[in-house]
C-alpha cells in the first residue's frame, strides 16, 4: 500500500447493541423502552401513503387520547395536580415518540407540553387543581395562542389586549389588528376547547406587557364560541396530522382568575400586582417557560435522525450498486468510502448531541423540581436549550436529507418513511424559537456573561455601558493564547505525505481546540460591537454589522457545549466493550466539525496544511474503522421494525436490496 | 464608521426587471415568455393543497394533453416526422415548465423526452414515422422502462431479457428475478400504452448487452396487456400527480422491428449488426441519448430555485421583524446582514448556474443538429450536462430549504409552495443519474481528457496504461504554479484589518484561482490513482480510497465551468444598465464559493489569513450593495403572479407582512 492509502486498523468485535443501548438511553432505559413498545404496540407507525387530512387528524387525536390514557402525559404534571412531578422523565418518552409518527409528537407536545406547560409554569395552584388533571388525561384540549400572523419571533410586539373591565371583573380579549390574529395554532382547527391566549394585558389604562389568559374557544360540543372566529390553517408541508389554525377574538370576556398570574396578579380590588418590577425581565420569565418545548423538540429531531440513520444504514449494508471490475458481485454501498462520508459523521455527531441532549434534560428536570431558583442558572439552562435546539434541528434537516439521498429512488417512496420524516421535521428548524433567533439568544446570553451580571438583557446596551475592561480581558487573552496557538502550530518542515500529527487524536487537544475557537470568535464579536459602539453610532446598525459574527459566536459555543456534553458522556462508560467504538464516534465527530471548520482554524492561526491533510486522513480512516460496527450503532437506537417500518430497512424489500 | 464596519456603496438605478428578463433568456425569450403564459392561461399552479392521488393524476393528464396540443412537444421532434426540429427552442420552453406544477413538469419529460427521445434517437425512421407524431400529440403515452428495482445507476447490469426467437421473428421479453422488475418507471402506473424497455438482447445464444425495445403494455381502453404486470409505486414523497409504477414481463413477444435499432439491427436473417464493435461502447452510446433528460432536468431545478428565492426576498422585503430599540418600527428581514446573506449569495450562483444553463442548451442543440457526429465532444458535452445537473439540482434542493426557513412558519404553509417545490424537485438529486455516480462520469471525462484519448471509458485502465507521462505533467504543472501561488501570497505584514486586496474582484484573478483549484485538485488524483495502482493493487480498492478526492476534482471542475459560463455570458451584455449589478453579482458568486472552499485554498497555499477577512468582508459588502436591487433580480425572472402563487409573495397575505 501507498502512503496516500491507509487500510482500517482491524476492529475490535461490533459492540453489544443492546448493551450499547442501555448505555445510551441512562437512567431512564426503563421509561424509554417502554415508550417504543407502546409505540409498535398501539401501531404508531407513520403513514406510508397519503392518508385524506381529516383522517389522518382523527388518528392522531385517537394515538394521542390513548396515550393520555397511559397516563405517560401525568409524569409531567406535579403531584399536587395529580401527576407524577418527574419531568425529566416526561421528556424522556416525549423524546421516544419522535421515532414514531410526528403528527402525534406535536399534537401531545401542543396539549400536554405548551398549553399544560402554560397552565403549569404561568398558573396557580386553582388552574393546576382545575385543569392539569384533565389536560393530562386529553379530556380538555388546549391550544398555545401565543404566535401572531404578524409577530412570530419577536413575541413582545404581539398585538392581542387583553384589557381589564374592572366593574364586571372582566378581561376583554381583542384581535385588534389582521396581522395580530393567532396563527398556526395547534388544536385551534379541530380540537381545541380552550386557549392559552398572550396578549398585550392592560389595567386601567395602563399597558403591562404580555401576559397569558385562558380563553374557552369551543364548548363541550365543538361549537365555536361567540366573540371567537377560527380558520384552518390548511395544508402544511408536514405534520398534516395536527390541526393548526388562526383564532380571532372580537371582544371576549373571561373572568379576572382566568389570567394566569403566577408573575403578576390582579387582585380583586382591580389593582395589578407583580414580583417582577421590571417589565422586560418580567416577559422574559414569563416565556422563559418555553424552554420546556425547546428540549422537546431538540429531542424530537434527535430521534427523528436517528430513525433516518438507521434505514438509511441498513440500507447501505444491503444494497449493492457497481464493485470490483470483472467481478459478478457488485459493492455494497455502505463499502464505498463517498458513501461512508456520507453516513458514518453525521451518525458520529447523532452520538455527540444524544449526550449533551440527555445534560439538557437531567438540567432541566433539576431546574423544574427545585425550589431554589437561580435566575443566572435559569438563563443559562434556557441559552443551552436553545443552542441545542438549533444545532439538533439543523442537524436533523441536514441528516434527514443526506439519508433521503443515500438511498436513491427507494428513498423517495413514501414507504419507505423519509417523506414524513423531512416533511415532519422540516418546521423544527423555524418554531419553537426560529434557530437563528436562538442563536443570538445564545450570543446574547454569552456576552451578558461577560460581564457577570445578570438583569437587563439588553446585551448592546451592556456592552456599550459595563464592557470595556472585560473586552479588554478577554481579547487579550484569546490574543495571547493566539500567539501561543500560532508557535505551536508552526508548520513543520519537510515531505506532507509523511507528516503525521499524532495529537489529533487527543481528546484534550480536541477540546482545548473548540474552546479556543469559542473564545477566540466570541472575543472578536465583543471587540467589534465595543469599537463599532463608540460615539454616537446607530446601535441597530452597529449590531447587525456584526450579526454573521454573532451568529459564528454562538455556533462555535454550541459545538464546544455538544463535544465537552459528548466527552462526559463517554467518561462515564465503564463497560470496556463499549469503549474503543464510542472513543472512534468521538473522534470522528470532533474531526469532521474541525475538517468542516478548518478554514477558520487557519484563518486564525490554529491549522496548517499538513495537520489539515492529517485531519482529511483521520477522517477517512475512523469512517472504515467503523464501517462494521455502523449497524450496531444505530441498532442501540432500539427503534422496533414495526416502528422503523420502512421496508428497505426491516428486510421486507428484497427486489432493491439484491444485487 | 469603525475601519471593520464597511458602507455599502451608493448603488446605481435598479436594473429594470424586463431589460434584464430578455438579455436572461437570450435568443429564447419568445418562447420562454410563451410557455411562462401558457402556465398562466392553463391555470398551471402548484397545488396550494394537497390533492387525492387520483385526482392530481387526472388533472396532470389533462395539462399534458392540453400542452400537447399547443404543439410545443413537436418542437422536439425532427420535420421528417411532422417535428420542428428545434430541440434548444423545446428544452428551454420545458425549463420553463419547472416554475409550474412539476409533476407535469416529470409527466412531459417522461412522455416527449424519455419515451419520444428513445424513439428518436434509438429508433429508425419508420419508428419516427410510426410512432413520434403520436408522442407529441399524447395520443400514444410511453413509458421509459430502465432501471430496476435492483439495478438503478448500473445500467449495463439490468436483468431484463430480451431473447431473439428466430422462427417467429420475434423478440420474447422476459423479467428473471424480483430484482429485474422495472421500478419507479412513469406512465407505468395509469397511463402508458408502450414502455421503452431496455434489456440484455440475447440473439443465437449470443450476448450483446444493453438495447432497447418497443413493448406495448396496455391496450387502446388502458387494459395491462397479456403476460404483463403492474404495479402502483404508491405515494412519493413529491411529484404525487406521476404515475409511477412497476412493470414485470412474462415472456412477452413483440415483433422483431420493434428493436430500436440505430446502433444495433437484426435482420430478417436472424443475424446480429452493430456499426459499434465495442460493446462497452455501444452501451455507452445508446445511453448518451440520456443527455437530454439530464440537461432538461437540470434547467428544471434552476426555474424552482428561481420560484422559490423569488417568493423569498418579496417575503423578506415586507416581512417586519424587530429591529432598532426605542423605535417602534421593525426592520424589514431582508435588511438584516444574516437574513442577506441565507439569500442573496445563493440568488448570485443561481444566475451563475443560469448562464451555464443556457450554454449547455446551446451545445445540445447543436449537437442534436449537425450530422457531423464528433464522439470526443459529444463525451465532453455528456460530462458537462452530469456535471451541471449536479451542480443545479443539490443547489436547488439546499436554496429552497434555506428560502423555507427564511420565510418561517408561513413558508411551511402549502399554499406559500415551499411544500411542494421541496417535496416535487427532492428526487432530481438521484434521478437521470445519482449526482455522485455523475460526479465520478464527470472525473471519468477529466482523466480521460488528461490522455488526450477517447474509447475505453475505463478511467482506470487508461491510468495503469497510458497515465505516467501525462501524469507527470499536470502533476509538475500544477506543482510549478502552487510554488508560483505561495510565493504570490505571502502574508502581508501590518494589522489585519488594513490589509485590502482589491485583487479579490479582479475578474481574472477569480478565474485564475478557479481554474488553479481545479487543475490542482485532478493532478492529486492522478498522482495517488498512478501510485496506487502500481504493482498488483486491488484495482477497486484504490480507487475507493481515492473516492472523496475523485469527486472534489469533479466539484472543482464543474464550479470552474459554471463560473467561466457566467463570466462569458456578462461579456455579451452591451446594456449598459444591467452590467454593475451582474458584475456585483458574479463578484458574490466567485467569492462567496471561494469563502466556501476557503479551507482547501488554505491547505494548498493559495490563502492567507488577510485575505480570507477580506473575501468575508468583500461578500457582506455585496450583499449589502445587492440588496435594494433584489427584487428586481428575482423580478426579471418572470414568473407570472398567477404561477407564482404564494399568497406571501403576490401580496396577497398581508396578515403575515405586516410588523
Amino acid at each position: 500500500m501507498p502512503s496516500t492509502v491507509s487500510a482500517p486498523e482491524a476492529t475490535s468485535a461490533a459492540p453489544d447493541p443492546a448493551a450499547l443501548c442501555r448505555f445510551l438511553d441512562g437512567e431512564h432505559h426503563d421509561i424509554k423502552e417502554e415508550v417504543r413498545q407502546r409505540l409498535a404496540d398501539f401501531g404508531v407507525s407513520p403513514p406510508g401513503e397519503q392518508l385524506p387530512r381529516d383522517e389522518y387528524r382523527a388518528q392522531v387525536t385517537e394515538w394521542m387520547v390513548k396515550l393520555a390514557e397511559t397516563g405517560q402525559p401525568a409524569m409531567l404534571f406535579p403531584e399536587s395536580a395529580g401527576g407524577q412531578g418527574d419531568p425529566g422523565a416526561a421528556i424522556a418518552a416525549f423524546e421516544m415518540l419522535g421515532h414514531g409518527d410526528l403528527s402525534l409528537l406535536v399534537k401531545c407536545g401542543v396539549q400536554f407540553g405548551l398549553f399544560g406547560g402554560a397552565v403549569h409554569h404561568l398558573g396557580n395552584e386553582e388552574h393546576h387543581r382545575r385543569y392539569l388533571g384533565k389536560v393530562a388525561t386529553a379530556e380538555l384540549f388546549g391550544c398555545f395562542a401565543m404566535t401572531e400572523s404578524g409577530h412570530g419571533s419577536n413575541v413582545q410586539a404581539v398585538e392581542t389586549t387583553a384589557s381589564y373591565d374592572g366593574d364586571a371583573g372582566e378581561w376583554v380579549v381583542h384581535t385588534p389588528t389582521e396581522s395580530a390574529r393567532k396563527d398556526y395554532i395547534g388544536n385551534a382547527a379541530r380540537d381545541g376547547r380552550m386557549a392559552a391566549v398572550f396578549a398585550q394585558l392592560e389595567v386601567g389604562g395602563e399597558e403591562h406587557g404580555v401576559h397569558a389568559l385562558l380563553v374557552p374557544i369551543r364548548d363541550d360540543d365543538g361549537n365555536v364560541l361567540d366573540g371567537v372566529t377560527i380558520e384552518d390553517d390548511g395544508d402544511k408541508l408536514g405534520l398534516q396530522g395536527v390541526d393548526n389554525g388562526r383564532i380571532w377574538f372580537d371582544h371576549v370576556r373571561v373572568p379576572r382568575e382566568n389570567l394566569l398570574d403566577r408573575y403578576a396578579k390582579v387582585g380583586e380590588d382591580g389593582l395589578y400586582d407583580s414580583p417582577i418590577e421590571n417589565k422586560d425581565r418580567r416577559f422574559f420569565t414569563t416565556i422563559g417557560t418555553l424552554i420546556q418545548g425547546r428540549v422537546s423538540v431538540s429531542g424530537a429531531a434527535l430521534s427523528a435522525t436517528k430513525s433516518s440513520l438507521a434505514i438509511a444504514v441498513r440500507y447501505a449494508n444491503r444494497r449493492r450498486q457497481f464493485g470490483p471490475p470483472d467481478s459478478g458481485d457488485e459493492a455494497l454501498l455502505l463499502d464505498y468510502r463517498a458513501h461512508q462520508r456520507r453516513l458514518l459523521p453525521r451518525l458520529a455527531t447523532t452520538y455527540a448531541i444524544h449526550f449533551a441532549q440527555r445534560e439538557l434534560v437531567a438540567g432541566l428536570h433539576e431546574a423544574l423540581t427545585t425550589d431554589d431558583h437561580d435566575d443566572h442558572a435559569q438563563r443559562q439552562l434556557e441559552a443551552r436549550a436553545a443552542g441545542i435546539k438549533a444545532a439538533s434541528t439543523w442537524h436533523a434537516t441536514d441528516t434527514i436529507q443526506a439519508c433521503r439521498e443515500a438511498c436513491g429512488g427507494a428513498g423517495y417512496l413514501m414507504v419507505n418513511r423519509f417523506a414524513a420524516m423531512k416533511a415532519d421535521t422540516d418546521v423544527f428548524t423555524t418554531f419553537e424559537g426560529d434557530n437563528t433567533i436562538l442563536l443570538q439568544l445564545v450570543a446574547k446570553g454569552l456576552l451578558t456573561d461577560f460581564k457577570q451580571r445578570v438583569g437587563d438583557l439588553n446585551a448592546l446596551e451592556m456592552v456599550r455601558f459595563y464592557g470595556e475592561q472585560v473586552m479588554d480581558q478577554v481579547v487579550e487573552r484569546s490574543l495571547a493564547r493566539q500567539v501561543i496557538g500560532a508557535f505551536r502550530d508552526i508548520v513543520p518542515s519537510g515531505d506532507d505525505e509523511s507528516y503525521d500529527d499524532e495529537r489529533i487524536e487527543d481528546r484534550d487537544w480536541q477540546l482545548d481546540l473548540f474552546r479556543w475557537r469559542e473564545e477566540h470568535v466570541l472575543g472578536g464579536v465583543a471587540r467589534r460591537l465595543r469599537a463599532g459602539l463608540d460615539d454616537d453610532a446607530d446601535t441597530f446598525e452597529v449590531f447587525n454589522e456584526c450579526q454573521d459574527h454573532v451568529l459564528a459566536a454562538a455556533r462555535a459555543h454550541v459545538d464546544r457545549l455538544i463535544l465537552e456534553a459528548f466527552a462526559r458522556g463517554l467518561e462515564a462508560c465503564d463497560d470496556d466493550s463499549l469503549k474503543p467504538v464510542l472513543d472512534r464516534l468521538f473522534d470522528l465527530h470532533a474531526l469532521s466539525t474541525v475538517e468542516r471548520e478548518r478554514g477558520w482554524f487557519f484563518e486564525h492561526g490554529r491549522m496548517t496544511a499538513p495537520r489539515s491533510k492529517a485531519i482529511t486522513k483521520a477522517v477517512n480512516r475512523l469512517c472504515a474503522e467503523l464501517r462494521n460496527d455502523a449497524e450496531a450503532l444505530t441498532d442501540a437506537f432500539a427503534i422496533p421494525d414495526k416502528v422503523l417500518a420502512a421496508p428497505i430497512a426491516i428486510g421486507e424489500d428484497k427486489a432493491s436490496a439484491t444485487g
